[in-house]
């Protein structure tokens, strides 16, 4: 349960990041779907350490190896589908520090109070290399929703005080991967650039928002009650480390307007078909009015607070409760953004490729 | 799984709000717990339409029968608990153009493209009348929470521009229940209950947010991975009608901050046991470190939407796809958020009650 | 969980024998499906206790209503269907020594030990009674399957020693309720019926076997790996009280052939297709091969135990755990054969009408 | 879904028969717990295809490593435990007429009906490979339950006609494993090899019966509706290739007995406490009663049918489904039996784990 998701396209994550390897069980591709191990690959690319001079500088290729579910002519089985990528670059001596003391703001203190062990090594299964299965799972998702029409496009847009403007439908994929940080305002990616820069200088971090549209989505995935699509979308990409904030449409900034502004007006689309297609004239709602799809792009904004490690000497308290203090050291992320996106990305793909399937099940 | 909810204190609930009734079957809840019928018929009299002036003058009267796993002493028998409560008010009337019109913002629409049927009449499950389940089950939730010393408080932050700024942590739920709007702040309250009441008068409708604050809950409940704390309360209160968005401690307004004034440092509580208590300074974390409870409070803000309901003439869609316009008419809540707070409270202790026991499970 | 089955159409059901009432919920029932409630009483009607002269004299109409889930059309709107029958004829006088006794053979014993509380009117949960949600939402399953060209039909094989060769695929549903016993053969059941009713005057109990054949699967229905289907009929089944044995097409006595002779082996069906239909020649693999039906029909065969409720003095403990005896009164089902008939239907069909929707959406 | 296994105590598998690999992770197991890779390859050798002479020649060492989810110290973190073994002993050529044709009453012809298309060397994943990692996860379930007092001990009971009359109650681990059938009474076990070789010369195969007895289980495990031991433990053995049929205690045997010889009389068992312990005269009831353990030892009887594979001319269809011949080739277990028993000392040993978690979340 805890490390599942997902009812029908249903994924299971393992791996902690100082054991033999990370890696994801797929149960419930579908059969047939051609599955690409190149497109895999470059998802994990988008997510990996030591991609570029602003993420941290810990070496994994994490090359990715399809174990099962795939035939010999790269089309899924219908069976479980399991990727695994072997562990490298392990510096155990860089967290000896962190086997006594509990770093603020990480997960160290309560996971001992959990579990009562604790991988100790590089946060064991608090590692951001646990995103690893996620992302890998949610590329074969992406093939999935590709063959329905339905792309998945996450954005950085903004880091600290530094923002874009631009028009999230406007947004290619290509756009994203024009630069680094992946903001596809080159204006604006230049100075969060600077800023992550600048900040890693001084050992500190900073965090921002990723804005994420869904287009294709046909109107009627989703479900009336507990399993709405904010709920289920909400549920995925506030799993992700760091993520403390989401938001649908209009969001908190609906909240000032009354009904009379917010609410938004279908009107007809003329096409040839008898029963015409139905757009609204304004998307306040993202995409999703009563749990379900409407048809309108999908728009979501999530909240990634800065990096819990920083390279200073901070005050915390050690395993038998006792005060100390504590200096990061070590390689790090000083923004986790640019890195987050192919994970937002990927579980959006995930909830979007479940409730298709389970759509599909309605008959 | 589309109408249930939660892994070991499980729900499931049933009925549309022109149907026979709606209701809820509690499965999990732990034995020889005292369960009090006055209790949920309270937090549903706090849910009830028609309780004031400012929410909808639908009236009924939400009568509660416990059908089942509770004894004679009133002590539930681990076996499944049914809830009931009966429909009444149901003009249907009020309903008949909605039949084949689809109401801006609402769920017509979405819910005719998913199921090829509808019950149009109030607007069958997507209506609020459904979250009576959730919270007569809540009601239940907190029964056992109680026994563990976890208290959970929401109340009403903001309504579009009027806002408190007490002390979350100060709110007792006497405070809340003070005055009908649910705002602790009985200055801002006022204010907040003159601005529904005026644009009720003008047909229109206005949003804002709600806080919430768990007490008491120990550090070490929730999961690493997909079943974080953030994701498993995020889905379930982004799973009630109106809310669109919601966050966590410092939420969206972290990602201003860096890390070292985001971080929250621990120290040593000194007590008479071997090993002492922690805390941190602050709670940016908002009680939630790597997904799990760290000790401290826990601190959520969710954003609803203005109703979608408005008294007024809106251009929209026939279920034949042709334009048309759509006039509001009858009872609505010009503000839901009164009438929402015992449904955050309902689904956050929800969650906390099914963690409560799989923390109990890992023994 | 414990009291949900099915994973895509899935029930919950609630209810002691002597609380308010039982029931069900369905939720995953696809929309626009003709929901009969005549259908849904017959099928509570033959599982009925005091329908004749062999069963339990306890009387109760176990009339049912549709609470939610079906418009006034009679269709099925996709969303929970709840089914409540409220409970009438209660003694509990009948049981005042079983609140401190533990019945021999019965569930009182383990509840206990499990629960440490008890609903010792009527054996609570652990009641027969518990099955009218099963048997309700049975109902509905057959009504998905029958549009599906599935039907199952159960029926009782043997009583003790007196059984039925007749051939199960030639048996109709009128002729299993050609008799009160519930057996196509009415020469044997004119048997079973005088040696049940000798037995009953005896205060005693006998036990037997249902045999049930689903026709009309069509092949391709099940899974691979746990979920196949004599695993998932397999557990429907044996959830049924009093049931302690299962077997599926040749069975236990398959054992007693080599390969050679069990082997079922294909042949072409010439028909107007391409790709003509597939048969086998005999059906030792009872219609599922691998876990996944086959198109042949699929054969059941399950055992009851006598009913454990016997009108004699019989020696216990009480709940302090010392030696005492208990003697057997009130009303009693002497062979619980007639009344599992539906019971059987009911949990087959449960799992059919969910494999089906599984393969739905396969795609 | 259809990969996984368990509430609570959770496993998923994956890999085919000639992929890269099979698996398995373990979600749920509760940490701190002492995990010895020897005792999961000792369970795993006991499966491993070429252990003696009566099993199938095809050679394969099936080592095992664990890829995560134990720290250092050989200690569970109660996260993912991954297991992996990889595939070594590949000879695809074997299987090449099984492209288009179907081998009788095999899986192949359903999986193409089901996923349209078919990982056809080796039956993919309906090959008897499937099952490493149920034997490796319930290599982990025993350590739990032994840590529990909880042993569970299977045997062949009977091959064909040749069966044991042991009490099944005296039987050790030791006493199994004295021989490579796997029958604990010496004599029978070696009519038992010599029939086996015999009609492994033969080309032909054959099944028989495996006796299951679980000591130590508490009363007070198993739920009392759906998820009944007798349900569990018959779904997960029955989701084991080639059995076909299962019983509890009496099982079909008892449908011969009236309610006064079938019922289990308790007694007061003398001890020390102050509440004595109670156990039943005769266990007819296999340990279970109401679905729930009572504290007597638990007894099942499980069937599994001759293998498939023979190597003979047989009819059959190919995958244009016109009328054919196939030929068996290769290697082949003449019968499963011996390999079986670890296989469902596993199930068996991953239910009782699973159920014993959720008797402690109950509190």
């Amino acid at each position: 349960m805890a490390s599942s998701f997902g009812s029908l396209f249903r994924i299971t994550t393992w791996g902690e990041s100082h054991g033999g390897g990370v890696g994801v069980v797929i149960d419930g591709c579908p059969p047939r779907l051609p599955i690409s191990l190149e497109a895999i690959q470059a998802e994990l690319d988008r997510r990996r350490p030591g991609q570029s001079k602003i993420t941290t500088q810990r070496k994994e290729s994490d090359t990715v190896r399809i174990l099962s579910g795939v035939n010999e002519d790269g089309l899924s089985l219908g069976t479980p589908i399991s990727l695994l990528v072997m562990n490298e670059d392990q510096r155990s001596n860089d967290y000896n520090e962190m086997k006594d003391k509990y770093r603020p703001s990480h997960a160290d203190f309560a996971y001992d109070q959990k579990f009562g062990i604790r991988a100790w090594q590089g946060g064991g299964r608090s590692s951001a290399r646990e995103t690893i299965g996620r992302v890998a799972a949610g590329a074969v998702a992406k093939m999935l929703l590709a063959s329905l029409g339905v792309e998945v496009i996450s954005f950085v847009e903004r880091v600290h005080s530094i923002s874009t403007e631009i028009d999230p439908l406007s947004v290619t994929i290509e756009d994203v991967e024009s630069n680094i940080v992946r903001c596809p305002d080159l204006a604006a990616a230049n100075q969060m650039i600077e800023l992550i820069e600048k900040i890693r200088k001084e050992g500190n971090s900073i965090g921002g928002t990723i804005f994420t549209v869904a287009k294709g989505v046909p109107a009627g995935w989703g479900e009336p009650v507990f399993d709405k699509l904010e709920a289920d979308l909400g549920k995925a990409i506030l799993s992700l480390p760091a993520c403390k904030g989401i938001e649908f449409g209009g969001g908190f900034g609906m909240t000032h307007l009354t009904g009379l502004e917010a609410n938004d007006h279908y009107y007809s689309v003329a096409n040839d078909t008898e029963i015409p297609d139905v757009a609204t004239r304004t998307n306040h709602s993202g995409g999703i009015q009563g749990g379900i799809s409407n048809g309108m792009p999908i728009l979501i904004r999530s909240a990634f607070k800065p990096t819990a490690t920083v390279l200073r000497e901070q005050p915390t308290v050690d395993n038998q409760h006792q005060d100390t203090t504590l200096t990061g050291r070590g390689r790090h992320d000083p923004c986790v953004l640019p890195r987050a996106v192919p994970m937002v990305d990927a579980m959006v793909a995930l909830v979007l490729a479940d409730h298709a399937l389970r759509q599909r099940a309605l008959g």
